[in-house]
């Protein structure tokens, strides 16, 4: 059976897609209004690092062009009087963000040079009945206009109707990196908000972004606010103000002089997400499937960088199965959902109870997270499952988990716990 | 951690529960009103056989006490004119009945001779809340009396409100099993019903167990509704009629002096079974759960020896869960349910569809049954297929997908298919 697939969105769920099927003969299309060149010129789409299951799929899908620009660990600050609360985390190998400008054009290169079809136009959701008469499936996996109405919301797994944070998200220069292992910094200040800075292959080559999660109606707020454009300087100025009140620890290794966005005006991305899962797909006029991927099926907030990885997820699951099964049916979308859903479930239900509960700080997470300042091993657990969010939903999903999975891990009475001064040493 | 589960029902999902945990060194305590020394005693309880998957489990499980009992394949027997329609296909490892008046007492000896607790009584539906208090989760594998009320009926999966057949099964003596090889036959009379011969450990040794299902209306529905104490030789010379009629190949091998039930009046058993899929859990009074197991969560129809395997397959999941996870929650109850619901749904849907599409014998179906018939690989694979009827929803699930089924599996041109004579020398 030859097979034909559309897929309308070009974004990391899209592509790894296409490139995936392509490995296995299948002709694929790919509809986007946007071409490779066009990436360059326009503003931040996002900010995105690939833990390193996403980097393996890359390596499974000859698409790694970034091997040395990983990351090897977490650290945490948590900005609490008298004295901030530091623990560091690794990662079992490293996570890898690229500004997508770059990534995406690279990875429409990758599959058209591996023949796969990109059509340049603009496609109305109204058009995506029509187009499936070519295709055995057609597969949405952009939320843009019309696209999310197509897939009915879901009630059950979408509890918020409006975004959680207010988002100030840009690529900074004149951070300088910490030394000598490159490392996320995730910074919580409780009723203010959080702060993921990430080290960014942008541009203007390895830089940080900083993903600055503010707490509506609290000090930080602004930042969301605040344009950039109408005064560069301003804006720089009350971000240094804000970083040093809350986020200190970056703040210090800041060189004012050098601060600024990374690379011009269109680094800075201002807005909100309302987390939503969608239902996974729809049944065509004319009887063909529509499958929805990546942020069309669930959209995350940004704190904990889900979005992409569990769209890759579902992405490389979708293309198993669509070379494997012949018939897709509803049977066929069962054995996806089967397959994707608890991951991309575990990542949505984990980042909207962190949204929540770092907004909360009731006891239990504080003792959880104090739990891993004082343990190394179990900060290297917690840090590497933000690849398995599955895990994270394990211990989270409820109270007793949190505190089982604690207990799960102490050590036995009599031995000594990891110390917390190795920290010191792999923090510095 | 130490754990204590409690499970109401002694049958096959719960024994095999419990000697699973015993296995892990869970305290266990099973609640049923029968001793093991009043089965025998009893009316014939069902006609069940195990298929490899389930004695892979009992051997796994040390409760393997049958291992030269099996049988090595299904023969099927079409009864249309002017030949009625005959095929063998082969199962990868023996399949296996025994009366499970003899089998589940064994299992209890078993269950107690290896630290498990049974509390001979009677347990009431409302009693479970009080109970719970004692145990970290509650399992319910019986569907009688209150029991099945506990759990909500799941309509998207129980699409008959009553019986599809009038059913007749019993264990007789006097039918001469097949050689060389010991086989199940399922006979088909296309209007009347469908009859599986199943080689049968009985109190009186080898015999085979006759499941007559009776189309509701149709000519043999008479069957299930006449009663042997009334009149055994009149009900005897009933069933020879049918058999002659509908189901020669079977009559063929009666020894009519000898045929009668194999150990007298109790082997007998007429009614009929409303299909169902009952909600997989409900919290008790006091938070504990209860989860559904076996009977209680989806009951079919006997035509296609589905129910006790998929109890037991269900059963050792649920005992994998209880041991590798601590906190007996609604996330426990969905990784039961991940693991578990794909047989358990499969084996449901398959029966459902063939209860209806033997019933009506669509020109599909028509068509794969004869496929098979002229294709050993395919009646193999059919056959052995009874193991995992998520395979088999994968197959009939609609269609496209029998059609697709078969022509996956389709020799290239130029190839001969396997020729069928051989089926002949298998069948003798």
């Amino acid at each position: 059976m030859s097979k034909k697939i559309g897929i309308v969105g070009a974004g990391t769920a899209g592509l790894h897609l296409g490139l995936y099927l392509r490995q296995h003969g299948v002709d694929v299309t790919i509809f986007t209004d946007r071409k490779p060149e066009e990436y360059r010129g326009m503003r931040l789409l996002n900010t995105v690092a690939h833990h390193a299951v996403t980097v393996d799929r890359e390596n499974a899908l000859g698409v790694n062009h970034w091997p040395n620009d990983g990351y090897v660990g977490h650290h945490y600050f948590i900005n609490v009087p008298p004295q901030p609360l530091r623990f560091y985390g690794d990662l079992h190998a490293p996570s890898r963000a690229v500004d997508y400008r770059i990534y995406q054009p690279r990875l429409m290169e990758d599959f058209e040079a591996r023949g796969g079809n990109i059509e340049y136009r603009e496609i109305k959701g109204d058009e995506v009945s029509a187009l499936s008469a070519k295709f055995d499936v057609m597969v949405v996996c952009t939320g843009k206009g019309p696209f999310g109405q197509m897939f009915q919301h879901e009630p059950a797994h979408s509890p918020f109707d409006r975004p959680q944070r207010a988002l100030c998200v840009g690529l900074f220069k004149g951070i300088a990196q910490r030394t000598p292992k490159r490392a996320v910094t995730m910074y919580f200040s409780p009723g203010a908000g959080e702060m993921i800075e990430i080290p960014t292959l942008t541009f203007n080559g390895m830089q940080n972004a900083l993903v600055i999660e503010n707490i509506i109606g609290g000090d930080l707020e602004i930042l969301a606010k605040t344009k950039y454009d109408e005064n560069p300087r301003a804006f720089l100025d009350l971000l240094l103000g804000k970083l040093r009140k809350h986020y200190p620890d970056c703040a210090d290794r800041i060189d004012e002089k050098e601060f600024d966005l990374a690379n011009g005006p269109l680094d800075l991305l201002q807005g909100g997400v309302t987390p939503t899962v969608r239902k996974s797909h729809v049944k065509l006029d004319g009887g063909k499937l529509a499958i929805a991927l990546g942020d069309v099926q669930a959209v995350v907030d940004p704190v904990l960088g889900q979005g992409a990885n569990m769209a890759s997820y579902a992405a490389i699951i979708l293309g198993e199965e669509i070379v494997k099964q012949e018939v897709y049916d509803e049977r066929f979308v069962e054995h996806v959902n089967m397959r994707r859903q608890d991951r991309v479930l575990g990542a949505t239900r984990w980042t909207n109870f962190m949204m929540t509960n770092l907004k909360a700080m009731p006891v239990e997470l504080q003792q959880f997270i104090g739990a891993l300042s004082q343990n190394r091993a179990l900060a290297d657990e917690f840090t590497d499952n933000f690849n398995y969010p599955e895990r994270q939903w394990d211990c989270f999903a409820s109270i007793e988990r949190m505190k089982a999975w604690l207990e799960r891990r102490r050590p036995p009475a009599g031995c000594a716990e990891a110390v917390n001064e190795s920290l010191v040493a792999d923090a510095a």
